[in-house]
């Protein structure tokens, strides 16, 4: 029996391309969300021993599983390359430090909830929606930056007028900013106005050019998303395709040209050819 | 008289067909559904014995027009490879069956208000939306999966953190995902945020970073769709137009290519020709 | 002096096509608008005169203009061939009937209020986005009729499982549809929900497919909207183009054909004289 | 040392454009933008010295920068020629103003708090997204004007009917037309309908139809907006291009048809010459 690293690395290679332990592991984390959201409920003091018994059961599979998933790899910092790796390590090595305390067993049941995530990067249709959301975000930022711009300016405003008719909604500018974004939620939001109109009867004029600011930078953010999707699709699409069709076209074009020069010469030569021999 | 199977069943399928038949199945439908909503309201007793006769002559016209249906068939399983045929038939069978208990009462009830949705079986143009919408569901579903996951990780952690706030909203995972959904909808969500806002001043992360992530998933959703069904459209009207614009493209492209070669010995074979003939 | 009636129509197709005049008449309507919305202040009654002066001196305007407008047409009846001037018609001549009870002073006012529709028909652009509006009418009829259906069969249900615990919300199937509607909007939907889970733990089922339903619905009926219009833009521009790129695409192709063909002959021929000579 | 006006314009045009300097420009916005947002928590008595000092601070540094922009340009004219550099100049010289009165002192605040605007015009990407929200405006227009119709019809029928039921919302057609805002966005718009249901039962035929209208030209407006951003950005990448790909097909189209012409020419010559040979 051949055991050299290399022959060794192989085995693990096989068992992580296997269909069957994917399976597994996917079940593995299902599972794990489904005793997370069981622990929700009010158990019966007897199931508490079997929870803790699953708890560990499933904390020592997801450190088997990372383990051969890392031994798989030629070199262990090829592992961490993967962000999701890193994310994937992070929760299964801080979910083995025992914790006791009152304040850390928060911690820890949040560490098992972000297990679920592991589902995003196990199944790769879900990583590759991913991918697609994240191209999104170059084009959002800048509209995001201008959209907070319009918060901050309308918070601000909203604080020093409105802060004297109701401190909770209007105290400093973080909370205006929430109560703003409560405002463009639509949520109670001509309560809020209602309020103000009392003292500045056209503080309608502050609510209104808020709601359509805001919509109308929304909507040019949904349509730059839309626009930079398509257009990445479109690229992605003529890439595949060679030069794409405007290239072609244009490519055809340019031919079309040097063939009709090469035709005017040809027709030349042969009618020079015709008149010599008739005459 | 010609009474052979086959005849026999041409008359069927010529019933079938008939647009008078067509308009007189949708009439009853339509007639069938004023009938369901009519029951709603506060009906003099006297109508009582109408409406019980105008439920079984609508229900027996649904038999027999069922088996007109299948009669008209070649063989009676090739009616049940059609869903909504199936759909129609589970419809007018479990209607047949007479019921009494108060508790059955509420399944029949629901059986003839499921008739209405024959007209979707019925009518072309609703069959056809019905389809386009079912093209829709495969992009859809992986997202959606996205999206549960996405409210199973905050329903976990608002289930742990917001209980002891309030379990009317928060007391187990299945209540806390209604409660996300609640505040996915804008419906009165600052109420459930300033309420944990008491016990966790920051708590407002929780709220907003939920309402851009699934904001944000839904917008990717919807421009999903819309690639989809377009990409779609763009697909067939390729098929219908051979091999479609871009691959015409690359044809002319291909065979200008080989006219401009065949061209260049063309033009060579004259130019030898005209040199011959003027030595 | 000529005064024959054909003389006499061009003197009113010039006043009618005259800049200054159309000027006039938009300010009339605009000026008849803010009337309008005075009159639903508390107004000093010293006032009232003019207001009924205000009111008779505008009916008079337009009843003046739509006799030269109607002058200005060769044939009467081919000034009733336009909705529009249908529409302006009727307004003119029901505002000239005079009332005086209080029920139908109402109407009066209604008719005064319908009177701003006019600037519809008299700025072309916005005569233009109505028309634009009116193209995505059909592709929304079924869409309509589909979701008309799905209101119909969950006010049914609702009716019937719902009338006992709020007959305020769901008495019959009429006011279970407008109940619906409201769910459809989120307005304080969850109220609706959590009244009934009281007796039904699982109605949150019924309402959440409702909300997922409609919304998937809805999300068609936008995105065939937008293809819709998207189309006919595309139609229309291929139109203006002669046969539209895709068509010139395909006729290059098939000349292309045919160029290949004649090539292949003519190098035979070359070819053949070619030998001859060499001979 | 050379002090010649155009040399000395060199040095302000080299700081102008100095990246650094641009980076200390962002940084004093940022942090005038934050003591704005500081001084709307309660500070410290002790801390307004510092506060003022800071206010100062920042107006002086806005001021010499304007200066150098100034300075920079070749006239001082040309710098007004730019709608934010005049932004940029009323907002620094209006600071520059003291003020004491109570009143005077909310003025002075917003001033201030538009300085954070100054980011937008600093910013280039910022100001690409202010373009391009611009350039929707000219189609939203129009939209804007019939959706200010409807609001303005429905706000009349409102006022009139329902004045008498609450005053408070339909007072007068400016309260109606806001209180019809508020259905716009579904914010307690059943409990304004309720409301007027107990006098009008038909009343929620007003505020659905109303619903419908507006989702229905808003939808409108979104796709205009969808499509004329599409339409340019196509337009811009055709200009890009040379006449675009719909000119060049047409281009190649035009000139197959005349090689063909050609070459039915060169055939007929060839056969001719070919007999004779034969002959």
């Amino acid at each position: 029996m051949n055991t050299s690293p290399a022959n060794f690395r192989d085995k693990f290679i096989a068992i992580r391309s296997n269909k069957i332990f994917e399976i597994v592991v996917i079940s593995i984390i299902i599972f794990s969300a489904l005793v997370i959201g069981a622990s929700t409920y009010d158990i019966d003091p007897k199931w508490l021993g079997l929870m803790k018994f699953l708890d560990i059961a499933i904390t020592l599979f997801f450190l088997i599983e990372i383990i051969i998933r890392m031994i798989a790899e030629e070199k262990i910092r090829h592992f961490f390359r993967s962000a999701w790796n890193v994310f994937d390590f992070l929760i299964v090595t801080l979910s083995l430090i025992p914790i006791d305390e009152s304040e850390m067993v928060l911690i820890a049941r949040l560490l098992r909830i972000f297990r679920v995530l592991r589902l995003v990067s196990i199944i790769p249709e879900l990583r590759l929606l991913m991918n697609a959301l994240a191209k999104a975000i170059p084009r959002i930022g800048y509209v995001t930056l201008l959209m907070f711009i319009i918060f901050y300016i309308y918070g601000a405003v909203g604080s020093f007028f409105f802060e004297k008719i109701n401190p909770v909604l209007w105290g400093d500018i973080t909370i205006s900013m929430l109560t703003l974004f409560r405002v463009a939620t639509f949520e109670d939001w001509t309560d809020v106005m209602y309020e103000t109109m009392v003292v500045f009867p056209f503080s309608w004029i502050f609510y209104l050019s808020f709601i359509f600011l805001t919509a109308f930078v929304f909507l040019n953010m949904m349509i730059g998303v839309v626009l930079d999707v398509m257009q990445k699709e479109h690229e992605a699409f003529d890439r595949e395709q060679g030069e794409g069709e405007a290239g072609e076209v244009h490519w055809i074009k340019e031919h079309v040209k040097e063939i009709e020069k090469r035709m005017v010469r040809m027709e030349n030569l042969l009618t020079e050819m015709s008149k010599n021999k008739t005459k």
